[in-house]
């Protein structure tokens, strides 16, 4: 499959191991992101003290770690730690839009090195991939070059935001032991027929490519609720070829990075889509979980009125006891001038829906697919017009004579039209992350095949790397007290179900 | 053992089936109560939408409940829907101040009785007993006299909250296996001799009383925290006499009526304790679980600055991550105008903080027992002296030259201060007990012994019978989107380790 | 006119001048309202710092004030206040439910009296009074018995709210010029008869009392809106007697008593009131002015949701940029739980909204009169009826089948149902007050006939002593800064149109 | 005087009347900035409605307006609805960072105009530009070519904002009326030296161009605080030359731009600058008027510790009584995460406690001018080194071995790193100020010389175009009520000195 390179933006990977230059990264760029990487280090103290703690002893030697997750100045600051930690890396982006590419440059170029002899990490990712390329880059993280015997060799761990790495391990097995790519079904997405194209390629250059690939991983941690979702029914049916670590689940990750996260970036992006004042608007926002949250905080921050819609009792009762008007969409639809979708599901808004909003109302999605609003529908709505007032923002001219504002063209806006979680957030995240590489690294036998959420130890350790920053000072347990309340003084503190 | 039974406030019970009457109910405190309690009901409609759906069908025919929990308007309310279920009751307080005499008269009057032939349910409790009282209360609960064949007959079943009716059987028990009740140890509290002193004279008079009451329970359902934790020590230590349900784990209960139960009563309490003005003031809150969030959230709502304690880093992140200041007390006292416990530990504030807090600082528990402020050493400290300011309230004027305001003898000055959790809220948690006795007594097999969490969909059940009275409007899944996100249309939506 | 004094509660004064000894108050209440009034000066730092720095000096020394203000435990420190600085004093309450008995008895008694030899300052004032005892207790204020010569003797200041004490003075001038007291007219009120009464007694026992009363006034310190509203008025009509400060605009007080001191007692009024839970309940408050604003801000930090009426669109403004909805009454009465009034103006309720409530809908009034709701339509409204669940909380059951549950019978809840505004707002408004009579007593000749507010660096000064009790650490303006800026180092610091 | 125009950004104006061509714009940037216009356009009802309103009238028909205020987005709906409403307008921005490029040109290519036939109107303002450039520009705005008869014609109304175009008609006619120019005196700011070498030149040139220009001016309204003081004090010292409207005193100006404009743009900037977690940080806000209100509540509703200083006790407790800590930065400077000022005084932070702050601390400026912080003396300090990260953020390498991040080089971060306010705030800002030239060009005699804010119904009708498009459904008072409270059913609603 031969890949057209885009001439710009620069922010493009080359492996030197296999002698194969794809184009290099910018100097400028690179320097550029050197710097926002030093400032994130600041933000990212989990990160940093793992550095302090292992570095010396280098427990992710051997470590080859496929990771697909987007490529942001906090992934930069992850792959350097788990570089740092003895672990050798390759990268690609989990979203075609999310990339940094200053940020790509940077861990292409490392410290000391330049475009012309990088000396960092190979990324695959640029902003504003193609769905082709996008699904080349993925491939690419998965070539570790030959083994001292000349034996192609892969990655040991994946590291997945959203499962597509993982999931082409699997379709790949599958496919190769069914010895047969199917052909693409009417209705499928243009999204599914690349990635059959891409293993019908592979299938026929090497038929046991991902077999072989799937018995070398020890495992895979796992980012988000999509991946993990996905990780749990291949394990229903029997199907995961390798342990995963369910990192999303983890406290510091879901509770910090969904709400505190989103709490942060969703105003962040409509601002810089939209420069709308929030104050004194009446905003919808889909869904109360953990996302849905950290939005309607965030927006009532803001002064605006914000309805809430659940499917969920239990969260709708939440809503209404946090003071927020719970409702459905279409009883409320003429009021509502942002409308954000925070749900994980499909179709939460319609085409209808669109076309019943106020003039220019703003549509943005913090959940997950660009499904979650229907896009697709509107796409080909008879009579819609899309114009582009800058990247990432588009007017959409209904039939009715007015006109919506959709954001990221339906896809995360937290993303698309900001940075995606500030520093501090995704350094929980990702220590959550590097923990469960290690994990899986050093005592895989303590996971069997099946799906695992990180001990609470180590979930309070996420969190107690943190505080410092913060200038939080821990109460400590005195033993009687540790005793009377039946726990370790140096914890965990809490029963398993406890929620937080 | 003979109590006297104190002339006033005359809200005590009668015990028709043994011929035997105490004091009777006033019949003005009753017509009271019997306002009072048709206004909780508008405020409970889990219950009395459960006596909608179960009424005709009487599912509790046959269980003789003994309940032991604070003796107020809304547990009139959930003892009249246990009734009208088809079950025999009776009831005491779970606190020695916690009882509010009109609704205790009301229970024990009944809707169309009087006082002297009250038409009610037995209820032994009255607002300030004392510890000799309180148990002797207790023990009246598992007095349903004698079956056809003139053989006494204890209940089916416990509706605990804080465990004391629970132990009471497993102590029993215990000593009665034994032979002996052992002397108190130097050191023991003076509850613990009077628990003691209790079971000697049972032990003495019905050597196999407790043992046959334990043989004869199928289950307790509990209600609190520190209940809940010692059934799960009962079950390690494998002495648990019979199944458990921990209706404090329901999200509808913990979630609920533990943050915003609290947050509603912490300032009602403050309020009709002090009358002090909490805008602008310094509080401290020990402990950021569900009711420390619920304080900091209350307090913060009415201006006051708040400065949180915590011990579980990931507790003081979350903390931190919602704008508090995290400190150590011992950092800060000198600042404190308002001192929250609620930790559910004990000796969280020593007695030399209470001396080193500002002059007419407030101190406050919303955690649990009176041990939580360390009231002993207070009591004992040379030199303190203690002021009645009103019933409740007492200035402590310290050796320091200043005062401290006790509120509640340390005890829950929600209870003892304010009137508890709203009926809304105990309507949730009540709703949970209604059908965590509707289990035990009708699916009995489901529940070999041990602890046990009623199951998510009666969860959400629970959520979903409060919807409709906050004008709550849930959103329905499609069919597609359902199974978009593997869940029936119907629920359960979440997964069980989904932490709300 | 003869009152019957009521036999209890006995929190009632005695006039030892005259040696005609009226009911004395109560030496146990008296006690319970000393240790209440200890626990208010420490919350009262203002007042407190005024004796301090004032009353070594007496200044109001010669001063003869006739207080006509709620007789709380608050009033009773700022009535030591004003006797510390020198001032004779005479008092009665400015509302028929407001008086805290204990506060007034230990006024009456003095630290150091007993019931029978009083030895504090004469009250008029207990909780529950007639219409008819209450225009005689206010009269009682203007007798400070003979000077010197034995000429009946008035007083030489009014501290006044709401200016009843002023308008009878007034009204009293007015119809001894005319020489008569008119009829009362159909439609006139009953309070209006009951002070017609009062003047025609008195113009047949004294013709020339009312006049002689005023001439010998300074002027009045008035504490309200409505009653500066009148003020206004009179002075416009160039009928004002004497200078009048207008202290309920001094910032420390119209921005502070109104919005802070609301937001602590209208949730403390619900509660107690009702004890229903404020969380997930759709609350309506009309009018968002600072009481608004106060009532609307708790409510939404109790978890409630908050709609929001208005008249002005500045206001109207200022809500929606805040967060709430902003509605008409009519649009939204169906989904109302609690319904708040705070405009200070007339019939903002009518009986036909009253009847389209919701089922037990609480309506609370923090406006200012008891016309703000149309209680005078809803008592006579056939087929409505009136239940007592307790003194103060009302339920009518209207003819649609629905109850409604009226606070305080529709006047001023956060007095009726609660304690009033807290004792640290209160030290602001009534240090303002001390401050105001300080003026009119030691400048007169500032004061022409007119209505004045406070100079703004008193005003600030009031704030100022309040600042410690709260921790707050004032920078300072250096002298290049106080130039920079224009200002005087040690203040006033603004122009005297700021808003704050 | 020569000024080398930047070839790039390419926004800027042309002058046709003069025959003089200037760099033209980019037909690319006004496309992008008529796009932005259209929906700014949507979010600015006040505007809209006047001109529908006026627009057919003309009522500005003969105004030539000078205007000097921030060339962005929302001030193109300003200057294109002088226009509509018959203006002739020429306009300049009041700081050298604030313009946007794309609405620049938009303004100046007009609907329909090329760039090489440009149709709108001229603008004289570009992203960066000197301070040499920046009063070149200003000079611009006061040349309206020749009147019929060919003399030259300046401005007969200035639309100021802080102040500069004012102070240059006043200076130029001190200078002019003295004969000369006075020369710099050690210590002046490089910005004065180049105003007076502007003033030097132009009397030499023309010695009476400002003593014309200003006897042809009918008045200023001007904008901001730092320029309604500048007015007070020409008024006071009897040298202000025309009327003055004070529109930053209009209550939907200063109200809601500083408040609710802050809340929105302070959040903005510092993500856009640093993307910084604001959530769990330590932010200190120096002043709590208006616009440190919006900042804490902004900080507060990001999850961040606010600390608050003030030098005026009453918005001390005001802040206080908000919940916020109140404290002097010496004292808390250890514990600062971000420290934003927010005064309009000098000097507020200097380089001793820019030295103290913790290490990459956030330093960001929402008061007024530069020497808020004291950057002239940060850059003059001895081992200081500044690296850009990007533009209008610098890292300060300290010589204690820190760093800090400094945001827009200590000037206006709102404008330099966000886009400012968004356009509804401006909205209400602008409208005061079209209302307000309407006044000066259509009213004058009723403005002798002297500073006016404009009458409250104006400042009213400014709010009511703005509620239609927040869905704010007024109450409207009944005639009874109206009388009731004293007022015109249709407003104004409020006594002048009502604080709101």
């Amino acid at each position: 499959m031969s890949i057209d390179i885009p001439a710009r933006p620069a922010a493009l990977s080359v492996d030197t191991r296999n002698g194969v230059a794809y184009r290099v990264a910018d100097l400028g760029l690179a320097e550029a992101g050197r710097h926002q990487i030093r400032l994130a280090e600041h933000e990212m103290p989990g990160l940093m003290s793992l550095r302090e703690e292992f570095g010396p002893h280098q427990p992710l030697k051997g470590a080859r770690i496929a990771g697909s997750l987007h490529m942001t100045v906090q992934t930069a600051v992850l792959i350097e730690t788990l570089r740092a930690l003895g672990a050798e890396v390759r990268w690609a982006s989990c979203n075609i839009f999310s990339t940094q590419d200053e940020a790509a440059a940077a861990v292409v170029v490392g410290t000391t090195g330049t475009p012309e002899r990088p000396e960092g990490t190979p990324v695959f990712a640029w902003k504003g991939e193609t769905l082709e390329e996008y699904w080349w880059a993925t491939q690419q993280i998965f070539d570790f070059g030959a083994d001292e015997n000349g034996a192609p060799q892969g990655p040991t761990l994946i590291l997945d935001d959203g499962g597509d790495a993982t999931m082409l391990v699997h379709k790949g097995t599958e496919f190769e032991a069914a010895g047969a790519v199917p052909d693409a079904a009417e209705g499928d997405s243009h999204e599914w027929r690349v990635v059959l194209d891409v293993l019908r390629d592979s299938l026929q250059s090497d038929p046991q490519r991902w077999t072989r690939m799937g018995q070398g991983i020890l495992g895979v941690t796992e980012e988000t609720t999509t991946g993990v979702h996905r990780l749990y029914e291949l394990h229903r049916d029997g199907k995961l070829l390798f342990p995963a670590i369910n990192v999303n689940d983890s406290v510091t990750k879901s509770k910090f990075d969904n709400k505190y996260g989103i709490r942060h970036s969703l105003p962040d992006g409509l601002n810089r889509a939209t420069d709308v004042l929030m104050g004194g608007k009446t905003v919808f926002v889909c869904g109360y979980g953990d996302v849905g949250k950290g939005s309607a905080d965030a927006l009532r921050g803001q002064g605006a009125r914000v309805i809430v819609s659940e499917i969920d009792p239990i969260n709708a009762l939440q809503a209404a006891m946090d003071g927020y008007q719970v409702a459905r969409l279409d009883d409320v639809i003429g009021d509502i001038d942002i409308l954000v979708t925070a749900t994980g599901n499909e179709n939460v808004v319609t085409v209808d829906q669109l076309q019943a909003l106020k003039h220019l109302a703003i549509v943005a999605n913090v959940g997950h697919f660009d499904n979650e609003i229907d896009m697709a529908g509107l796409e080909s709505l008879p009579g819609a017009e899309r114009i582009e007032i800058k990247p990432q923002v588009h007017e959409w001219r209904l039939p009715t004579g007015r006109s919506i504002l959709v954001l990221s063209e339906g896809r995360l806006m937290n993303l698309g039209n900001a940075t995606g979680h500030p520093s501090f957030v995704m350094s929980a995240s990702f220590t959550n992350q590097v923990l469960a590489q290690l994990e899986l690294h050093t005592k895989l036998d303590e996971y069997p095949i099946g799906v695992y959420v990180l001990p609470k130890f180590l979930d309070e350790k996420v969190a107690r790397l943190h505080l410092d920053a913060l200038g939080v000072k821990l109460t400590e347990l005195t033993p009687r007290q540790a005793q009377y309340i039946g726990v370790d003084p140096a914890g965990p503190f809490k029963v398993d179900h406890y929620r937080y």
